[in-house]
């Protein structure tokens, strides 16, 4: 194919996305839809023929930016599915580009009414005194949360403080702010509190074919320590983070990151060669 | 009873115990069983009729240093239990001395030989290529890893980091130390890793007469894990971690601690009355 | 919206179903559907655009008789559901009537064959020489016990009392009747019997969206001992059964009933206030 | 051997306990023991080789009145091991009745000591707060429950009403009368209200060597809801319970009843032979 | 309906089927949509309205030659299918024919593909190091194992002998001189070696609606052992190795075969009618 | 120690152990008792101080024979345990070799009865129309299930074949023989039959300190599949099958065995290395 230009507003979307300025599922989906959205209103070249292409051009420049992240595929897939299934019967550029603002700017609202969704299905979950037990930092949970509480009902929260990053602080907070009795515990606890706990309720990384949930170290303990003891187990997830993928037997690649996370730097040094991490 | 003078000798090792300055199980019992040696050595009063509650006495003195020690009281047990039997025969001061004396020494030499002989023991169940994880801190469970590794069995051990206060680091130190290949891991990971290990190796605080085991929080947690998996589970004990009151009925008090060994005092006064821990 | 005048007929089967004078998941849903379908025969204003609100209205007064019935609720939601679908293309009011009338007589004749078909269906898997065992009063679970019988397999049946109202008597005189081997057993027997049996058969109240099924009290803990004793557990119901609000997260609310079930009046008063039910 | 002449009244115990005046384990159980310390003292023959079958005799007699009584042999058996132990060192008549009424009036003051040892120590493990669900009625699980009541902990207790015969009734009556918070529920609903409690209690008929216990019909379905919701589960039980044949491999033969305390007799005549219970 | 005349290529083909000629569930298959395709092609008499029945007719012919054989009626059933939902919309004889022959192509072509395609999704699960069991011998199963190995990942494979036939033998074979490391183990061996077994792959005869398999006998005890081991247990199977009939409740049939597969005749004759197999 | 004759008559004895003319637990340990007792007797120098080293000498080359038989180390500690006990109170070497010789005979004894004691024992736990599962060929399984048909007990037996060595084909061919109705079955329908069966019955090669029971390379996942299935799982074993060396923790060893057991010579050459077995 020939060289094809790329407006550089989608090429500052894409390094946004690659260089961590934009993070989080649903920001990254929603700014892939919208790096879309201003690729197909600025194609220049007037052949019908040569747009579709040009789209999976700057599909793929996006996706190249992290290649793990399912919401970002989930999102050019919706829009570029759309212009797909058209292609025969569309007869013009403008048609063409019509059909890719349509679908982007339908992706960006329901992605951020989901979480808002998410919270009014869940809560309905919720009842009037239980005591919830929440691993991570997942807005989605925390939505439903926080809706419960707005709702009026009674709930006490125990957050695991979610080691190596203490992301569970994160959480604690928000809900102490949103005026929720929130209790913080260390990870080693889940067994020792799950008798009290009515409800766990996490998010996710991404959900495969099967129904498997990939989530942050420690949720499987947790959804372990929680059949155990017969309490209810709910994965608060936004369609996005379904992978298309599992479905023709691709296994989820799982992030490995830095030993430092768990132990100082000096310590490893002090320890040489015959520890790790 | 009229009051009891206590050699000065056996007051100082009831406040090292009681501040701390002794401590470990092992420490205290062997503490103990030499202040009540002392005690019976420093008995002036010849009547043979007062020795008896003059060792009692003593044996309250020490049992109230740290109440809920259980090794503390089965050490002591262990020391006056033979006096108490032997009274109907005993004939003389000297006599009853004697049996002090010898029951202390027993007791604390076999005390010093237990740790030995539970890694002696332990070690036979350790093959070479075993993958182990151990949580916490404990002697005895080291004591049998060092052993199998000196037996020339090669093995790799994952430390749980044990928040909050990571007394996995000190195990992990001592096993590399030691020349065993050690991983650290958060305690978040256990199920994770659980796959590859061969068996669980952990110490205990208390064993009661049903064979519960109590032990740092986040143990159970690993065992439920380990069934899950299939993964044999060893609790390596001295028999003074043996509670005999939980025979008629008693349980066995589960200390609580201080909230800021798990978050900074900062991060508490900041959110206020609705947060716990 | 103007007063709407409902017809007398559609009045009295409403009256009757809140007055209990229809019961039964089967006969309160065909009553609806034949509600529906009088109102809309009887619809005197001329005017296509007041159709549709009509007959929400009347949907609406039928729906408000027995506000937790999902067998009342899915008939009118088939009905109508097929008069929305329909809105655009319709063209008169004589047309809209049709529809209405040829969904409720769809409804109708397909809830009369429900209990049949579940015979057939469900007897297949009744195999000669079966043990089973039933629960409360099911006149689908009964079906596919009588199909079975006639299709000349050796069937025996264990039927539980069904504290507290005692419904698993009116089964055993139903399967007795029929000429199957019926053996009444106290609702304490389940474990013990469960052994012996190859099936338990059992109705439903409602079918959830998660494939839960709420029933008559005691059925989880057959479903428990079916499950332990490794004995297949049949739910028989209707397509009715199912509740769709479950799908966006509702919970399936339960009936509470009156003490005056379990124990007569005279014990409770004897007691005074330190005793439930 | 010769006849032997049984004293009267060692005859009418024999009598009491047959005709079931004198019922109840207990009290089964020391009547027994009390029927040998009268034969021991009303032997007249003087000849000592002839007291042992004498004694042999008349424990055969009392056998006999419920040979499936398990605290009747064991009151025997308690009486004369002891007799048994000794006829190598016995010199006199006097002294082999001796050691009879010794060993008898042992048991009767450990026997009438039981429930209460047994109220004393279960009590330790029910804490302030506590949900229990006892069923049946057993004197030793009441013993447990007044007794933590009597300490100031504020229990509530859901007491089965225990078809077929509803001695769950007498229970609720003692425990309400005591002050304690009862709720009486149908044997159905032991699955739905297993998630509020804390601890189950419960009696036993008989104990095997196995651990096994045998008690009232329905106490296994509770066991095994007690089970899946990881519940406690206590049994009180007095050692003479504990059924000494079962170390060689006898099974506990299980009483069955009448039909009659199922459904009444008219409800059986009224379907014919196709109903069983 | 009158004599319908066959042509003599589709009765060979029946009789191929019938005298196991043609055999495996893939082959049987295709036999049967040639089977249409060529008695389509030969259709003789012109008349449409005779073409549906005549196809009917040859499908029942080839149904009866193994009717529990569930890929032939798939084949038949996905090829007549289309004809069938297509009847009120053909013109002529021939517009009818080229369905047939074009559904046949297509389910032939499909079916070929499908070892391929499944060798491919399932080894996307296959980790280099894996270490996996598979039981009897399974096209797809083994397609999937060398397709890992052709992808460079190290496996190693237990095969199970598979008593009675030791179909086991030709699948370590297979693998064998596929290159890949086998071991050949005894059925007995299975929870043995369960603990170093990664994922266990088998095949299966049929899919029932409920997601059941059936496969060889032994296929079970081994899906315990691994589910009790925690070990990913995959079935690789065509998708017309489902039975639809399993969705109106029918069961799937299961083959008894002959003794002699387990014991030589002579061994049964020695022992008389008290032996069975 | 200076070397020391051994009898001819012990001398033998123990090479017929060693090449395994004698064989079978019960005949190993009873061979190697005898060969204490000729020992005892034939003990020529007359001096008592040498007595107990000739002894253990004695007992070394009997034990050097069999390593790994558990049985034969029984039946030496039983006879020497009582030499050893005794040894500061004997005051003749004919004192020391009566003890001896009593030791050993009651062994003996012992030994020949325990099949016959087992027999009975265990037959009181079958039922009259219990159908029972057997694996491989154990004495002591077997003598229950003929007591218990001696006894008028109708039982039916399920026996597996027992791959690799097919010894459930003795098994089968001694019940029927007995008269009793045995059905042979291949390892592999274990689970299939399991919902038939009442109870399982097999021997053991060891039993170790935990309970854990070592037998036949099979009777694990047997022991999975019962469990599964709640069938009550019976172990019959002579005490001498104990191994108290397992108190200290050693492991039982398993013996391996030659891989032609499992498949022909010829099979193995013609695969060459990359198969195993």
């Amino acid at each position: 194919m020939a060289k094809v230009s790329i407006p550089d507003e989608v090429t500052a979307i894409a390094n946004d996305i690659k260089n961590m300025k934009i993070r989080g599922a649903g920001k990254i989906a929603r700014a892939a839809a919208k790096g879309l959205l201003i690729a197909a209103n600025e194609y220049k070249n007037g052949m019908l023929e040569n747009f579709l292409s040009y789209m999976n051009h700057v599909a793929d420049i996006l996706k190249n930016t992290r290649p793990t992240a399912v919401s970002l595929f989930n999102a050019i897939s919706y829009v570029l599915s759309r212009l797909e299934k058209s292609k025969n019967y569309i007869k013009s550029v403008d048609e063409a580009k019509l059909i890719v603002v349509r679908a982007a700017n339908m992706f960006i609202e329901y992605s951020l009414n989901a979480v808002e969704i998410i919270g009014e299905i869940g809560s309905k979950r919720i009842s009037n005194g239980d005591v919830l037990l929440t691993h991570c930092n997942s807005s989605a949970a925390i939505a439903i949360m926080q809706k419960a509480h707005l709702q009026g009902k009674n709930i006490k929260v125990y957050a695991t403080e979610t080691r190596p990053k203490f992301q569970g602080h994160i959480t604690a907070r928000a809900l102490a702010r949103a005026g929720i009795e929130v209790t913080l515990i260390p990870d080693t606890a889940v067994r020792l509190v799950m008798r009290k706990v009515d409800k766990v309720l996490v998010g996710a990384d991404t959900v495969a074919a099967n129904g498997a949930v990939i989530n942050k170290i420690g949720t499987s303990v947790i959804a372990l320590a929680a059949k155990e003891a017969n309490v209810n187990f709910f994965v608060a997830a936004e369609t996005y983070k379904f992978s298309p993928t599992t479905v023709i037997g691709e296994l989820v690649v799982i992030e490995e990151r830095d030993p430092k996370e768990v132990v100082p730097e000096s310590y490893i040094k002090q320890l040489g060669d015959s520890i790790q991490l």
